[in-house]
């Protein structure tokens, strides 16, 4: 395509972000045509991408990270034929797959964009994918705003790509000195942007945003960087070609008031369709495939579930050779190290940069590996949005907390996970597990593997003896019936975790007061097991539950849940976890909150007493 | 002091560091020693502080963002008094205020650290606080640790100091070269922070961490430097002082084996007692404080409450100084732009760094202001760490989540809030309000001012029918019954915001088909109104909440709570986000997802048709 096309292309990108705004009566049509220009290059120049195939292992990936730059981008599939004008013009209307912020709805979008800064974290996941795992030459490019780069994680992953030598990464900065709502911090100050990103070790080009062939000399100069990633950072104006709004404030999110207007001085609608460059032939090394051979545990042993973690993450690494790992600078607690010693070249150390961590995760499934990404339980609150937004992609990843709760003990408050529960039920379509033995925790790892959504695992600092046998099986959605005594039982106590041993050891003494209660291991908190817990309300009529969490959003919470359809409800009461820690042994921890088994024992004593006596 | 003083307060603190580290059996003795010189010469030569008076308005602010290195800390308190000696070895016990990680249990202790990467950004809304608002000369010191300088949020807080020219901000980094699991990625290359940060705008120092002449002097050139924050690099040793540890792998986090022979091989116990310096004299401004004049909106108006929320929030500042907002780049859509244009001298802009944005807010509320933070309620999960850290902190701060909901219509479910209500009910110690109305709204956003803890109000986008009148009172834990028939009433709707007004509407239908039901109106979401729930309960025996929020952690968990009290409970029902939205209107996503006045009545129907026939 020749310079006249290239203009014309990045015209008609423009008419069409205006035209799909117009059509929908919302959206972002200025933040479209201030990148248009790059998205025009980029697209008829440099990317190789098969639309027929968007599965292609050689096409390059694109995440436009401003995503309410949207229109810009389905302008671009308009132009390869990828989308017609007719659904050009859905944009934003129910049931159409052109939404406000690109996701995976559409083929050619591996990931949902639209929480800003998140572009880029994702994109070093694809990028470390391609170099140390694929071994493919597929290029990653990022497209985000200048506004979003004050975004911690932007800086989490400009960090990370230098050090891992990222060159096939390249970040456009579509710098247009507008935010949302008014000027940037720095303006067209490119050199700002480009002192940061060179002194993490990016290299760095400067350009007009606008100047078509610039833009393409320094897409080819980012192509022939090496060991260095590379950050376009253009000078662009909002707005840019229709002078109404062109460089001026208060014109963020809104279509164009004249859209007739904006398109006869844009130069009208040219009919343009290109082709993208194919992507090379190649594919990646098959994975292995096999039955793992998972730990065993004997019984009565004191294992750590966060050991027993390790362990199997190691072994379903020797038997599937899409299972990667990563940590963020504390796998010898995780235990992730197991997996780092077994399966260096799958290993992905992340630092301390806990939304990096998830991102890497998000990239990585989206070339088709199984990412287990394991911190403390408390941090991973730190990527709560990248949590959610990992839904919205319909990513496909394995989440891993350990040292969950006050059972840790001395080390106090800041590294309890005590919110890590409501946290992960409220992704949606998430799932929640929470084992309380080794035997348990190695199925679970392995299970979790071929699972949809976000899928969330909650291990345990202390040893905590084996209570099930090697080969018994654990399911998402069951739960363990670890007490019964028929008809006989007179209160149910579900836990989960640290709690099941206590509940256990309640168990034995009620039973010397005569109260025969059923014990329910709830091992997988969402979904929840709502047959047993039926069943066993059915028999018992009340039920305690009793957590190592916040009363909030936990397991105390997903029973009552189960209890919300409308049917007459058995009694339920809940322990959990109400006061503010400080240090303590996890023994002294467990009494303080009244979650152990003397606490277990009070309640359903009062529980059943009450059934007696109401 | 003089230099050989200087020399064995050092020694001291490296040994009271090792000695409560061994009391404990647990904790970071390593990490303490590397900081030893540093915390001494800050400690002896610079530290303005009045450790009877903590309350002291002209005190230097200390931050230990390496809270693992709280044997350091207790140490110095030790040194100065504050602490004796029996207690610096009650360390880790149970009761003790010296927790494994700071928290405000000790007066002198602003914020709880051991969340990595949290104390440069708190420190940043201390520095702010001083500059722009108490316009005293106090310093902001924070000590962190070089494993955090991979935080994001870290490379938010650099960006924001240098940007508001914080120069009483000194940070000093111990870069100790070992993180928890192995060597820093950038271990002892002081230069690769220096350019960095550099490139930020900051003022750099590089010294060797142990040559206290070279401490002492960088301390003073960070107090000299006008315009711009200093960040003193200190190339330090863990372990520094015992030579089986120092500089080792290995080491982290664990006493150190033979004590008695670390102590000798540290010095002995040279039994130091000093002075820190007196903070200069001066107080800050009076706050005024008036009854505030809100806003009052007429009956049957449409107003949205973000709107309300900051017409609200522009009239309490104007009726009481300490009032302070901020916001992250988004001003114009959650209307903190009012309190902007009213009060620019107590308005902070943030950018879109949400981390920076709540620790601003943490840091703000330590020198006794009233802040209120807002951005869109999707995008506050991205500070969930900072709030659950804010909770430990025992802080007092405002959150305001806009934009709630798939009511949002079109943009999608990138920037729809659905999973905030479960973030914010899981933090210890919140209040989460959720209003329907402008009236409310406004009332809220005053009462919540007083209120303690982490306090969060969600608002809308659309705009929605005036339904209280400007006098009508909200305390938090309250509820409001908007329909009630007395004892025909035969189900409870219980909702808040958007879907107050479908509940509503759907009354209306119910009262044709000759179902009286009971409207609710949970605008109090924690605390929640038990007294209110359970009278409904009793008259009508079953209760149906709709919420625009994901079924887990929100409105139907809220109020499940409140009937697992283990009494016979009523039938309960809910309904709530469950499908993932796409763009659509407003209208369009309540009825996709079930949420409208349809499913409503659809719902209330098919429960007490159960009660006739079950």
């Amino acid at each position: 395509m020749d310079a006249e096309g290239l203009a014309a292309l990045a015209r008609q990108l423009r008419v069409d972000a205006v035209r799909a705004a117009d059509a929908a009566g919302s959206g972002h049509p200025t933040s479209s045509m201030s990148a248009a220009d790059l998205g025009a290059v980029l697209l008829a120049r440099h990317l190789r991408f098969d639309f027929d195939r968007p599965d292609h292992p050689g096409n390059d990936r694109l995440v436009l990270s401003k995503g309410h730059a949207s229109p810009l981008l389905y302008a671009m599939y308009r132009a390869v034929g990828a989308v017609d004008d007719d659904e050009l013009l859905t944009y934003r209307q129910l049931g159409s797959r052109l939404e406000g912020h690109p996701t995976p709805r559409l083929p050619w979008v591996d990931v949902a964009t639209g929480s800003l800064g998140q572009g880029l974290p994702v994109g070093v996941g694809m990028a470390l994918a391609g170099k140390r795992l694929d071994q493919l030459p597929y290029r990653v490019y990022v497209l985000c705003g200048d506004s979003e780069m004050a975004e911690g994680s932007v800086w989490e992953a400009v960090e990370h790509a230098a050090y891992n030598h990222l060159d096939n990464l390249t970040l456009v900065v579509d710098v247009n000195r507008l935010g949302q709502r008014g000027p940037t911090r720095h303006e067209h100050d490119l050199g700002a942007y480009q002192r940061r990103l060179h002194a993490f070790g990016w290299h760095t080009i400067e350009v007009d945003g606008h100047d078509l062939d610039a833009v393409d000399r320094a897409f080819a100069e980012a192509r022939s960087t090496v060991r260095e990633p590379t950050a376009i950072l253009a000078a662009t104006r909002k707005g840019r070609g229709v002078a109404a709004v062109e460089d001026k404030e208060g014109f963020h999110g809104k279509p164009l008031k004249d859209t007739a207007e904006a398109i006869e001085e844009l130069g009208g609608r040219p009919g343009i369709r290109i082709s993208a460059q194919r992507p090379p032939d190649g594919d990646r090394p098959k994975a292995e495939r096999a039955t793992p051979e998972l730990p065993r545990y004997d019984l009565g042993d004191e294992v750590a579930t966060r050991n027993a973690y390790g362990e199997a993450l190691a072994a379903l690494g020797s038997a599937r050779g899409e299972v990667v790992a990563l940590d963020a600078e504390v796998s010898d607690s995780t235990r992730a190290e197991f997996f780092a010693k077994a399966h260096p070249e799958r290993y992905f150390e992340c630092y301390i940069a806990e939304q990096q961590l998830v991102a890497a995760a998000v990239g990585l499934q989206t070339r088709g590996y199984v990412p287990y990404a394991s911190t403390f339980a408390a941090f991973l609150t730190r990527a709560h949005d990248f949590l959610r937004m990992a839904a919205v992609s319909r990513a496909g990843i394995n989440m891993v907390g350990s040292h969950a709760g006050i059972a840790i003990g001395q080390d106090g408050p800041s590294q309890m996970g005590v919110e890590d529960l409501a946290m992960f039920r409220s992704v949606h379509g998430s799932t929640v597990l929470y084992p309380c033995d080794a035997n348990q925790t190695a199925k679970l790892v392995a299970g979790m593997a071929d699972l949809e959504g976000v899928r969330y695992l909650r291990t345990s600092r202390g040893e905590m003896p084996v209570i099930y046998g090697p080969d018994e099986e654990f399911p998402a959605g069951g739960s363990k019936v670890l007490r019964e005594h028929g008809d006989d039982d007179r209160a149910t106590v579900v836990a989960a975790g640290v709690t099941v041993h206590e509940a256990l050891k309640a168990a034995d003494l009620l039973a010397e007061y005569g109260i025969p209660v059923r014990v329910v291991d709830l091992y997988s908190v969402k979904p929840v097991d709502a047959d047993t817990l039926n069943q066993a309300a059915g028999v018992t009529g009340c039920l305690l539950t009793v957590e190592d969490h916040h009363p909030e959003g936990g397991i105390g919470d997903a029973v009552a849940e189960v209890f919300s359809d409308g049917r007459p409800a058995p009694r339920l009461t809940r322990l959990a976890v109400r006061n503010m820690p400080g240090s303590a042994t996890p023994e002294e921890q467990l009494h303080e909150a009244g979650i152990d088994a003397e606490a277990i024992v009070a309640a359903v004593k009062l529980l059943v007493e009450r059934v007696v006596a109401p």
